[in-house]
């Protein structure tokens, strides 16, 4: 993190009360005119940070963007999020992790306030405005490429579980959206680098139309979308929100290379929406139909046909055509 | 390609017959000074070019370096090679091309003329110095990522070919290195970048002994290495070399596209060094020994075990124990 990052976490580490310039000066290593110049930066960027000649700068009012100095305080990972790169605007962070991917730490965070060629799966466009919470990890588990589809469904059990930390009754549709009473509020992208035997990274793209205003949304994805201010009634504090989803997604991660994946699977054959529910497959090479009856220990999808067929579905497009 | 690449091809292209500085002017859009200064930059670089006032320039010797102009001049390919990237010394043509690859156009072709941190299979070491051939092909094939495998074995055809015109019987070791009289003069590393069900982009390393001194190579490797040079008894051409090894590649390439992997499937089995032989693969699960009695469409090793029982291997580490 650089110096304004630092300062600021401290500042809220502090939680309003005065931290003198001397003090932020010594812990930072920096002049107290640095520190000066910092605030004044802080202030440019919308935080109220008031100053008493006696006894220093005290933070009275944030803007409530998820920079790093922001998302590090308060953060109670310990690998996830340690390195975090911020962005008002971006293209992708999906993309701008996957440039630094080989040689970034594992944990590294992408977060970006808004993304102008957001992208969800298959090159699909995602519509990406300020208010929503868009960030990509970087995480270099010791997996075979086959094994990536878990990655996408416990990265589901994490937002599911902090959705539900927030009162939301989220759901996961197989494999890679989150659903709030059936209307889709956040898409994960798993993209892998690896060779042909060992993953080398694996970047987990989260988007989630947190304070977003889903009626702005293009016609054909309107009514299937909704955000976790819409279902609310009210604005979350999106800081809070990625916290919390930064530990879950930790937690799960490391019992996930402890313990492997039995258990993360219970949790996510638990939160499903898909399994029970009548589905339209679409994959490369055909479209099946199917009740959805299970997910196998790799993360598949299966299906039973209308013949009494069962179907395992490795990846692809799922509809859910009736809700029993 | 910058000024001195392109003035260096115009230069190649005319074969030693000068060129005016004038017409070169002309045709790269550039002042006659211009011009000029490149020409001495190129004579810093260890050209030798001859100028007259009333002829021009024209190009006597050549340090014979890998560099965009050397290799466009002449090259034949429509897509691999297009673009070139060169460096002199970089960490890993691989990472270079990594890093760029999801920017870059299909066909883009990172090289070097030695690597500091080159590497093989699984990270092991891959020592790439001066003399050598070590570059990465940057393709995007429209392919799931467990079709990966194949483009590996279609590299292998495209070096075993190459090698084979200029004279020398190159066979194949499953999955990834290419042999001349048993010793390993190529090895190839294949990494992806994907999605869960679409490869984005695949990066093909390809490194050669080709003026390679193999007798200072470390104790563990050395009896079981060569180089191009060795085997002939003299240099090769490097540059003729990549000329031949990029259209190989590109052929194959879009046979691969228009034709699927049957034929080249076929091809790569009459160059194996491995279907006959009495193996050792060693997975990320077990220790298998076999006798190797084929590869299937997918680019897996089928093996016929001592019990007679038939097993796939998709990824693994190859030895040959005997020579039938």
């Amino acid at each position: 993190m650089n110096i304004k990052d630092r300062l600021l976490e401290k500042l809220l580490i502090s939680k309003g009360k005065p931290v003198s310039g001397e003090k932020l000066a010594h812990e930072l290593s920096v002049s107290r005119a640095a520190v000066w110049k910092h605030i004044q930066a802080l202030r440019e960027d919308g935080y109220r940070i008031e100053s008493s000649t006696h006894l220093g700068y005290s933070l009275v009012g944030s803007p409530g963007k998820l920079t790093p100095g922001e998302i590090r305080a308060g953060l109670k990972t310990k690998i996830i999020g340690k390195d975090i790169r911020y962005f008002e605007e971006t293209e992708s962070t999906n993309i701008i992790a996957r440039e630094m991917a080989g040689r970034a730490d594992e944990g590294t965070v992408v977060i970006a306030e808004s993304q102008t060629g957001g992208r969800g799966r298959l090159g699909r466009k995602w519509i990406s405005p300020e208010g929503g919470i868009w960030l990509s990890i970087i995480i270099k588990p010791k997996i075979q490429p086959s094994f990536a589809p878990r990655i996408t469904l416990l990265a589901g059990v994490s937002v599911a579980k902090t959705i539900r930390s927030f009162g939301l009754q989220a759901k996961i549709k197989w494999p890679n959206d989150v659903l709030i009473n059936g209307k889709k509020v956040c898409g994960i992208l798993t993209e892998v680098g690896a060779e042909i035997d060992l993953i080398d990274y694996c970047i987990v793209g989260i988007g989630i139309d947190a304070n977003v205003d889903t009626e702005s949304f293009p016609d054909e994805i309107r009514d299937g979308s909704t955000s976790l201010k819409k279902e609310l009634g009210h604005e979350i504090d999106r800081i809070g929100f990625v916290h919390k989803l930064l530990l879950e997604f930790e937690e799960i991660y490391v019992e996930f290379q402890k313990e492997g994946f039995h258990s993360i699977l219970e949790e996510w054959r638990n939160m499903s929406a898909t399994i029970g529910e009548w589905v339209k497959i679409t994959t490369h090479a055909a479209t099946i139909y199917g009740e959805a009856v299970g997910v196998d220990s790799e993360g598949a999808l299966i299906l039973e046909t209308g013949e009494g067929k069962l179907e395992k579905i490795v990846a692809g497009n799922c509809e859910h055509l009736r809700r029993p």
